[in-house]
């Protein structure tokens, strides 16, 4: 990974990497498939610097060796940050024909939503979590 | 709501009002409790236009009246996106100190964490997430 962005608040350090609207767009792009696009070329400098992408190389026959992006362990990851930012946006920003993707569990029609869980893996409500300074017990 | 950013995909959409890392950054400051920083003012203009902040009429004793801002409830449901970039960094882009702050279910020490849901309430794994184009179906 390139150097970490200096905050001690994750969210800032994660934005720090992730902070512009370009990024998520790559990201969402690579996401979608997209691996060879020149015009990416230079954010995703970036994103491979930071380990977020991963460039392989590739050859089509008669043609000169390229460069391959692909979205590493730790980009794929971000998917739930942007799959937040889709539902909120479905939610408080819709258009009239309905949103254009959905969310579902692979192979059925069941839809998924991105929220919080415990360690059990079931729900926690928004009502019930708390955010509380690293070192300080609640219980 | 301001005027919706135009684009087909709801990310693109949420990111036209949410794009900035500033804007998450000031969003950070309100959940923690600001209300009434002056220096925010131009950003929160924007964020009161897309509804995602709203002002509150304040006046503290032989003051003039000022604003307060709040968070409205659609506002409230970026903490979700908050929170998963937070637990992106605090894994990705860690420090020797660890995180600063830490996801609780309330009033206990049992963490929570930002992940896929079914209907039911139950974790879906995200190799189990597939996003799929509105109007088609996989069942």
């Amino acid at each position: 990974m390139g150097k970490v962005p200096e905050s001690d608040c994750s969210i800032a350090r994660s934005l720090g990497v992730l902070g512009e609207r370009w990024t998520f767009l790559i990201l969402r792009e690579a996401f979608l498939g997209a691996t060879k696009f020149a015009e990416f070329r230079d954010r995703l400098g970036a994103l491979v610097e930071y380990g977020v992408m991963e460039r392989e190389p590739y050859q089509e026959p008669g043609a000169r060796q390229r460069s391959a992006y692909r979205v590493t362990p730790a980009g794929s990851e971000l998917r739930v940050v942007l799959h937040a930012l889709q539902q909120w946006g479905d939610k408080y920003l819709p258009r009239p024909e309905g949103p254009s993707a959905l969310r579902r569990i692979r192979g059925t029609d069941l839809p998924v939503h991105v929220g919080y869980l415990d360690d059990q893996g079931h729900e926690v409500a928004l009502t019930d979590v708390a955010v509380i300074p690293a070192g300080r017990s609640q219980g």
